[in-house]
């Protein structure tokens, strides 16, 4: 006989590791033991459910226990729990339908996920119209709730993926949605500037977007933030971040990370070489703040799997460690990112700066052809490639996913210049996003142009500084910076008398390549020019959520969308 | 008084490489001459003014000679030739409205492009009804001819990217298309198995393709092919290639490469150090198959055009080569390639293998899911990847780039297995078509899995080899290779003693998965076990177009192209 192998969770890492074993071994005796009635389900895919994308709730089961059965020679139990680890032993104790039985193991393989955190300070928070979305059950829970009690209105707390794209469901199966998040942002992987458009996304489809608050209690049709206020909800859905399971692990002893994940090391076994642990309950290695850290991602937890697989099967294996790739769709806009943003980038107290642009994702003249806000981090005074966020139509993740590639390999900017992208003008642009990005990061790192990020405009126009709009005359009427004086770009060499060398000049256009074109020409006659990272589409979008959630005065004459 | 810089030809390489040189350069007199009346136009957009998916022909030039002036200070003058260049006085005689002058350089810049080969063994090539499609007035002088002599049939001669485009527009335009093609595929950057799905989708939209084809003549309203066929045709796009535009450097003395480019240094300059070149009349170096070749596409000559440019003015540069990516949409489908492909890397004497995928471009339960056929090549033995190919949905082009990447850095199989790609359920699979690709060639690569091409099948089916579909009986059912036997993946446990071990065992599913998974088992219980690239969904598409061009019989009971 073969290796006695346990694995301990029957979803993504758990199923593909008992699979990849199944492959490289033949003889190896596998069990996969599943708390929940079934294995191998979508999760990424359980909000769709409550739009009806995903128009039946079984349609989210991929592999039953009889398939993996028939098909791989896998033992799968479901509504099995292992509630102890014995490792002197080597066994595990299984709770089955009230009972409890003990299997041997050669390698057990912990994959138990993380549930949602459901915090005991709220009051009010074990109502039973309180939902934590982690399995087919909790939401088909939720749904029938919903449906059941006619619920109209709903809160949900937390706006990173998961609360998004509840809400998004929500919000597209007529309910009208209410999301409060602490932060003053929504999707921690992308900055404050870029989350902007999303933040208009949700508010354009009428969602009621609470920032910078907190949930206190959860009422009978209603819930109340911090401050007071009270939001008829007739279902709430908790949403506020995940833990990982590692209570099974710490009470057999093996070692936590410092954020309470598994640990591992490089061939994913834990600190008993019997174990090993992987998907979302492992802390992983960044490779790029050197921190271990803990990464909800479907992605690295098939690789995590695999590499387990190939380890315990005695197949070489290697551990460059993860950056985190992600993306969301909230209705017709794509935000995407990898690597490090600039918070991040700032808490590991490495020097970086960024490029901002906004190229149309398709040729102009093409049906469809929408801009993608692009911003790149690179290290300075290297140009290393650090991380990059695309928000757009389809195609953003497309250039982050490039990003992506060229940071595995350790690139920098002239490698991500150099990258030569499959070009069509119905699927791109000859200079694409990601190489125009790397062409003004390069103008960055080498002090060829000046930039000001988005987030000084408001206190530029609010002191009086010379900011300059070289647009045309049609577009500036459109809507411009209250303060901005109007140059346009063909006008500017006749009209160089008229700009300051005494003070800073500030300069934007629309996406801030005329202007860019203007501040190399300023520089160059001795103006102390800056360019305006972001350009007027950039700041319209901005400024529009923020001034909409804090009522506050715009700054400019008209927002500027397309 | 600055540097005195002349570029010849004002199209995507030249006008890049003048307004690069302002920025950097504001006291640099740059003067611009273009053959023809317009610069700055959109060449690949060309096509589908036919279609009118380019509504009005104008809306293809991006820049006027007017704006190159007040925005760039760049004098642009049209109409204007270059027919010689005085290498000693450093001047270049230029003929414009039929007086010829003298312009004095420092630089000179040639960016001349390419043109269409026109054939004079062609009978009727010079007839008023045979268009080469290189510029603006070109597309509108056909465009107008189709209207005004009420054309319905067009012959198209010619396969690649601009006949593929100039024939899709066409027939978008409601006229009847036969295209010509002498090779035996059309769209050389694609291998023979993958280029069958665009060969499909030609027929399925009604065009009359014709491969492995010459055409012999051009008469009043036909073509004649070299076996005599003669097809009614009112109007001829001849777009056989096209041939770089070298006369003048030549006649100038300058070396030209052996395919008849330009030869350029590692800066773009030619064998004269004051003058450069960029773009389709210069030969560059592919870093993959070393050696230098013609390269028409938009991305490069801009990467080109800005090297020059900051040669030029001084700055570092750095020289990597091409790979040459690209991509095609012809109707619904995209078609990405980068890389070396079977072909060129057999030519290069490269040891290669493949891996073949056909998985989701998103998860299966999203709305608008589609097969991307994806096609990796990897060097063998160290899995340095060599290129790729990609046909499916917009996504497919996606997929390339990060391979064009990973590339770009010398990457490996293992790179690409661990590259992080952005997944969310609606843009893609947890384990992305590109991770999932290099898994597969690592499993060819290390020995996990033997496979067969898809050009094999005919003659396995045909001599009787013992071939296994494993997919369920009612996917067997529905259409299945004439001699195959079908023991589903859930019955082969069961069913091990019918499977032969003293002769091959040739397996294949839908995308070559379960049987992967079969093949796995079977290897174990010492069968010769062999999995079939591309399999029942990819050899549906490879036999069906060959099976109709070729009136053959087919070797399944019926195609399965879902």
């Amino acid at each position: 006989m073969g290796k006695r192998i346990l694995v301990v969770g029957g979803v993504a890492g758990g199923a593909s590791v008992a699979a990849r074993i199944r492959r490289l071994d033949e003889t190896a005796e596998i069990t996969v033991f599943e708390k929940g009635p079934h294995v191998s389900f979508s999760n990424c895919c359980l909000p769709y459910f409550l739009s009806r994308i995903v128009p039946e709730s079984k349609r989210l089961i991929m592999m039953t226990p009889e398939a993996f059965r028939t098909r791989y020679n896998i033992d799968v139990r479901t509504e099995s729990e292992v509630t102890e680890i014995n490792r002197e032993k080597k066994t595990v104790t299984v709770a089955n339908e009230g009972k409890t039985y003990e299997e041997v193991y050669d390698v057990l393989v912990l994959s138990p996920g993380a549930e949602p955190v459901m915090p005991k300070s709220i009051k009010g928070i074990d109502r039973d119209n309180v939902f934590g979305i982690r399995n087919v059950v909790d939401i088909v829970k939720l749904d029938t709730y919903l449906k059941e009690n006619d619920i109209k209105e709903t809160a949900v707390i937390g706006g990173g993926f998961i609360g998004c794209e509840i809400a998004e469901n929500l919000c597209e199966a007529g309910l009208k949605v209410h999301l409060i998040e602490a932060a003053d942002q929504i999707m921690a992987p992308l900055d404050f500037d870029l989350v902007q458009i999303l933040h208009k996304e949700m508010l354009d489809h009428g969602i009621d977007l609470r920032l910078h608050t907190a949930l206190t209690e959860i009422g009978d049709g209603f819930v109340r933030l911090a401050d007071g206020t009270e939001i008829p909800a007739g279902a709430v859905v908790m949403a506020i971040g995940v833990r990982p399971l590692a209570a099974l692990a710490k009470k057999a002893g093996l070692d936590l990370g410092e954020r309470g994940g598994i640990k591992v090391n490089t061939f994913y076994q834990t600190s008993d070489p019997s174990i090993y642990a992987v998907g979302d309950a492992v802390e992983i290695y960044n490779r790029l703040s050197g921190k271990y850290t803990l990464l909800s991602l479907a992605g690295p937890a098939q690789m995590e799997a695999r590499a387990a697989a190939d380890h315990i099967c005695g197949l070489a294996t290697r551990n460059r460690g993860f950056i985190g790739s992600s993306v969301i769709r909230l209705f017709d806009t794509y935000a995407a990112s990898t690597g490090l943003n600039e918070k991040t980038a700032e808490a590991c107290g490495i020097h970086y700066d960024t490029a901002y642009v906004i190229p149309s994702d398709k040729v102009g003249l093409m049906p469809g052809s929408r801009p993608i806000h692009m911003k790149l981090l690179f290290e300075v005074p290297t140009g290393r490639i650090l991380g990059a966020q695309a928000v757009g139509g389809e195609a953003a993740d497309r250039r982050v996913d490039v990003v992506s590639a060229i940071i595995h390999m350790d690139g920098d900017l002239e490698d991500l210049r150099d990258v030569e992208l499959c070009y069509a003008p119905v699927v791109g642009t000859a200079k694409d996003a990601v190489n125009l990005a790397a062409m003004v990061g390069l103008n960055v790192l080498h002090g060829y142009v000046k930039q000001v990020p988005m987030r000084r405009i408001r206190e530029l126009v609010e002191s009086g500084a010379y900011i300059v709009d070289v647009r045309e005359p049609g577009e500036f009427a459109a809507g411009h910076l209250k303060t901005a004086v109007n140059i346009p770009l063909s006008q500017l060499r006749t009209r160089l008398d008229e700009i300051p060398t005494d003070r800073p000049v500030y300069l934007h256009c629309r996406t801030s390549q005329r202007s860019y074109n203007a501040a190399r020409y300023l520089m160059q006659h001795g103006v102390d020019a800056w360019n305006i990272a972001g350009s007027y589409l950039g700041f319209s979008y901005y400024e529009y959520a923020q001034d909409v959630l804090e009522h506050r005065d715009p700054i400019m004459t008209e927002y500027n969308f397309k």
